[in-house]
């Protein structure tokens, strides 16, 4: 059976829906209702409600990595999971698959995909950014996937690959740049996604995918909308998220046969 | 180097975006445009070009499991790629996972699952509809998925387990009636999804969650709108799905302490 | 040439985009960013730059009355410029029109209305709280609206009119207990709009527009997002408004030919 | 009481919900499902429901301004409801304003302004295409509101007017070649909205928008999303219009003084 041990990390939920993930250690977990004790957690189930010194209860979960995402300590602005969700789908990433990063920002996205391709699979990721990798690297370390991730400090511009890769994922400033080199590094056939900030880059970058032999290209926006469900007074939340990004997909292919 | 093989799955694609899985077998395989020649195909690389003998391009890929869902033979509405990828992140499946389906539809959510799972977890997926069973039976074993998956002809009420899941995706018509009975199969901090078709239902299964112990409950609703990026003339499409489903998750807490 | 006189309303613009609408009487008009000379205004037209005793520039503006909606004195939530603008042409609201007003609020649809029907047309809005009735009516004679508006402070459900309305909208917290009589107050082939605010109240509604003969409905809900259109970074506004109300509007029909 | 007159226009609803708008004229009045005699609604108050000489049911309403709109004799995209209806708000459009429009097209949003100035104000529309003009003329005829509006064939580079304008809405396809002209007919602090349909030109008409003395600047797109509220089984439509344009809204300032 699942328990807490000193050193997990713990998914705290007050009764206000606040949340904050923290480590197992030391005698006391401070939160901003008081303080828990930590031998009030550490054996016992995940999903237990624990009470601070001040009465308040909060739920003790095990942290998914989607809740890490909004927790992660990050020098950029992070992909959300509607979005990351829809391109890990649209890659085709899977146990054992072998996909390529280039911008690693705070490594929310890395942390998904090695999540996924997991045991046999890797994640190659690399960002120009020193503080970056190293952001990433505390990050995977703290959900205990490093031993899933390459992560390289460089521009992919001056990078080379022994590995020849399933799926990609561009999130950088100026993919146009470098995607004829990153889709050198791609199987035929191979799916790619750039992420596009703008409106502006979305023509620069359909025609950069068009010229760099991607094909079979879709390009959307995902909006999420939560919904209050309270009895009675069921009704979508106030206020939501406009924007993010766009997410331009494609295939590999190959032109030499026309 | 991957090459096409007799028997394979290859996704088509019109120079109009029309898209079409076809098996490749016989000596030729028949589209809206012509025939293709299957020995153009077999032994060459995904991604290539081919013509019909009308001499249409036809793009020819290895198509991913996200390519299947809108060509699945079905019984009942299938999930979608937006949805079910923001469900598979929230769930925190990942290679290993054991999951649980109630519901197993045309198998859609079930083969984006056991992709993800394997080559150790499993997707136990049950359907109340023999018809569904053996509809997903065959679209599982086009994709090569069945040894991950154990499909369960019977009602949800009257199957027992003998594993405890890691999560549980249920897209059935009275959630609220076994939603006791599936919390049971979880284990505690299990993450959980209800699909909810309709506005009415949402305070029902609302109170369903909270009654069966489900908190850190979310509802979303996920809009996905294309984009056309043509040069000078980028702008949204003209038309778009409005409504496929609200999703509702929420993790196992363990009341017994309280 | 129209000129901004002593006692007009001015809308200020700072170079930052905060807006306020205030009255120019006594010597100066204080800001978040200095004070303005009222003789610098004065005698001038509107569009003109006015700076505070600071430098800072404010732009002088003659506020319409959408401008007027965000900055009313309320007790209740203010329907939105998106939603009244929708409204008003579904209802056919038209200069010289009858339109009945069931729930006033601050004001915000009535003043609106008032200036599409002036002048022979009338709004005839009633509320069941006084404390309304005043705010609206203060609201009004800020924008010079009173003399097209009839203010009525009571229950709707005991109120009788002399006159049958072109067109009626409902945003009340129970339509279905009064929409009997409201119907029986407007001209055959008139429209009507009720404001539901939550998905709830959706089905109750509607049947209660059915049982009081009023059909050809439609029922929507309209989402504005804000553009961001600044050179080489275009893109929509990250937070919008996620909910304001749904909108159920229906022509009266005349059943007793069935 | 309102009757229905011989030459009158009828909206005729389906029990599906068809919908179209016919003259009443002749005997018969044909319909999809029969014919209707037009002696049976001569006469009669509009809301009746009429039956086809086959039985089927329609609805006989008296026709809005914005029931013309889907059904407009165009030559181009026509503006919808829910984009007008924000604009004549966001324009302060009222019972007496002159507004000027530049690009015709079907009249859609001609008549919807002409309803709203009348009897007092006028619209002024000039539209390069003389087809465009002739259609303009015969839907205006058709809602007889002819008389508020001036339709002048031409380019708006080459006209003049005498009068100055308390509103403006631009749909041409080069708004940036003639703003500066337009911007010279408006009052100062009057508003413009420019129809801006891809995401292209977004930047293009802001800049110009800066450049022609237009401040307090607003762009939005604005989503229509239909509900379905049958009983048990309320939600949005499965399909709905993803893009119809951007709307860029601001007001003429005056610049000499800086």
């Amino acid at each position: 059976m699942d328990v807490f041990k000193e050193g997990d990390d713990v998914l705290l939920v007050s009764s206000r829906g606040k949340r904050r993930i923290v480590k197992i250690q030391g005698e006391r977990i401070h939160t901003h209702k008081g303080y828990l004790v930590t031998s009030d957690i550490i054996g016992k189930n995940p999903g237990i409600i624990v009470r601070t010194h001040v009465g308040e209860e909060m739920l003790a979960l095990r942290p998914s990595i989607a809740d890490y995402i909004p927790k992660l300590t990050r020098r950029t602005q992070v992909i959300y999971p509607k979005d990351i969700g829809y391109v890990v789908l649209s890659l085709g990433v899977s146990s054992g698959s072998m996909v390529l990063e280039a911008g690693t920002g705070s490594g929310a996205a890395t942390m998904v995909i090695a999540s996924l391709v997991k045991p046999n699979g890797r994640v190659f990721s690399c960002d120009i950014n020193e503080e970056s990798i190293e952001i990433a690297r505390r990050n995977l370390e703290r959900v205990g996937l490093t031993n899933y991730v390459e992560l390289i400090h460089g521009d992919i511009k001056s990078i080379d690959f022994k590995v020849l890769f399933d799926a990609a994922i561009i999130d950088i400033p100026d993919p146009w740049n470098t995607l004829r080199k990153i889709v050198g590094f791609l199987k035929t056939s191979a799916r790619i996604c750039i992420v596009v900030p703008t409106m502006n880059q979305l023509e620069k970058v359909y025609r950069a995918m068009l010229e760099a032999n991607i094909a079979h290209l879709e390009t959307v926006e995902i909006m999420l909308r939560r919904i209050r469900p309270f009895e009675g007074r069921v009704r979508p939340e106030s206020i939501m998220i406009g924007h993010t990004a766009y997410l331009m997909i494609g295939a590999k292919i190959i032109r030499e046969n026309i």
